[in-house]
């Protein structure tokens, strides 16, 4: 039986959290936030959603974590991830797996300092969550994961971690090529959250407006440019349809970007988004003026809102 | 005497018109606003602000004016410039002057389609006033007018207007080359106004942030990029040290872009501002990503609010 944390206890580390206990793995929570720990020690991890139920689930800060880690599940808000990554490093020992499921890119740079390649897998999923409270989170409807190895020798590993997911309901798929759907996450983003929040407005008003098209538009082919120096092949036309499609089926929906900005007056991932896309094209002095633009301008907001 | 006409009684309108018909000048007001005229028609001008008053003047729709104008003065929003054209085509002859003194460019194009060049002055002025409700205009502070005829022989009319416009205390200046002054307005309504409006922000809160810094400075060295194509010269750190000051003597203020979007919710004048930039710079093939994310941005918040 692996002994599992979770970096990263917001709604997604509570999903996965709470799927995986009930599928009985050992599963440790690990987060700073003190009112949603006290809430979670005191009163179990409480669902609600498309089910409601309650489960007696460990949580405590990383530091106070002192189990060694078979697997390490990152889930922190991109910005988190340094401090979160020194916070565990005592728990890793050279057999500890380390799997990224973050949004954005430029996290596997910053993995590397911690745990050799060998060890990390990076992944992405379409599963959402919600916190409602703290110690309350709401799950509904479905989702999957792709993940992948860094390196070879770690993908016999990376299969039986799909086998535990599965067996937790979680729907993950091993992927050979993980980093193109890694990148077209990031490209939705990059374009449909960053949008919303900058607007305070959701995915259906965005669409309604030829405006919000050609937004959109301009900055998908930015991604595609930069994603293909980085030899990741997206098709513009693929993600143009995909996000229009979105935008139709979860139209009411407020992006994550939109609950961080507006919503919670958090601090944004956009820098590992947006502004993760300027400082690749720079490498290729390739000009991407709209994925600027668009960072600065988030940060604006975050600077007169917060 | 001459007679005049404002064509557009919002408020800079009412307050030329106030002026000029306190200094004896026979002034009509012209408008579309049915409430506005109503209230004028009624009630008289009702002025707050730096003075109380309240005159009686003459306002009737465009179509109602019945007497040949001598002088019309432009003030209408950019985008109803057109149509007003063509309302008051009919009390224009062939020595009526006509001075535009409206927000944005691209005015003077449109103008000549009805007005021979000689009889054309084109000006800028940084007075401000603001309608506090129908028939009621704000007035405060202090201002200045710098207008040029388009032909040499116009300039006679353009310095009788001078005098005209001073006796009635407007601080007007004949300007041998006015359009680095209407280019320089344009520019700070293309940086302050389009980003407090965007961001939902006075100037101070845009200015207290380094990203708000960050893309004036972007904003500014496209303006002056293009204005150097038409061989208007615009130079980026005056332009730059002009709005920093400004953000530091006007910081509380929200611009007039802002009034329209957030708290009017009217269309703004965008098109003609950061707008024309991203046309006139297609004629030279110079990239002005900025004013064009701004438009698209501007135009999405008005499809999303309206």
């Amino acid at each position: 039986m692996l002994n599992i944390y979770i970096a990263g206890a917001g709604s997604m580390g509570c999903r996965f959290g709470y799927q995986l206990t009930k599928a009985n793995n050992t599963v440790t929570l690990l987060d700073e936030w003190e009112e949603h720990i006290t809430a979670i020690q005191s009163k179990g991890l409480s669902i609600t959603g498309d089910q409601e139920d309650n489960i007696d689930i460990p949580i405590m800060k990383p530091e106070e974590a002192d189990q060694s880690a078979d697997l390490i599940i990152l889930f922190t808000k991109a910005m988190q991830l340094p401090s979160m990554l020194q916070n565990i490093e005592h728990i890793m020992n050279e057999d500890t797996k380390v799997l990224c499921l973050l949004n954005g890119l430029g996290h596997l740079e910053e993995i590397q300092k911690y745990v050799p390649r060998e060890n990390i897998l990076m992944g992405v999923t379409i599963w959402t969550a919600q916190i409602e409270s703290p110690g309350k989170v709401k799950l509904s409807g479905q989702g999957g994961i792709n993940l992948q190895s860094v390196e070879k020798t770690g993908e016999t590993f990376g299969k039986d971690l799909i086998n535990i997911f599965n067996e937790a309901n979680l729907n993950a798929e091993y992927d050979q090529d993980v980093w193109p759907s890694i990148w077209r996450k990031v490209c939705v983003n990059g374009t449909m959250n960053s949008t919303c929040a900058l607007m305070d407005a959701n995915i259906s008003e965005v669409f309604s407006s030829s405006h919000g098209y050609n937004l959109v538009e301009k900055l998908i082919s930015e991604f595609v440019q930069v994603a293909a120096k980085e030899n990741v092949h997206l098709d513009a036309d693929e993600m143009y349809d995909y996000v229009v499609s979105a935008s139709k089926k979860v139209g009411e929906h407020y992006p994550s970007m939109h609950q961080d900005l507006i919503q919670n007056k958090r601090l944004t991932e956009i820098d590992y988004i947006n502004g993760a896309i300027v400082k690749i094209a720079q490498k290729y002095d390739v000009e991407t003026p709209y994925c600027e633009m668009m960072t600065e301008l988030i940060h604006l907001k975050e600077d007169i809102l917060l």
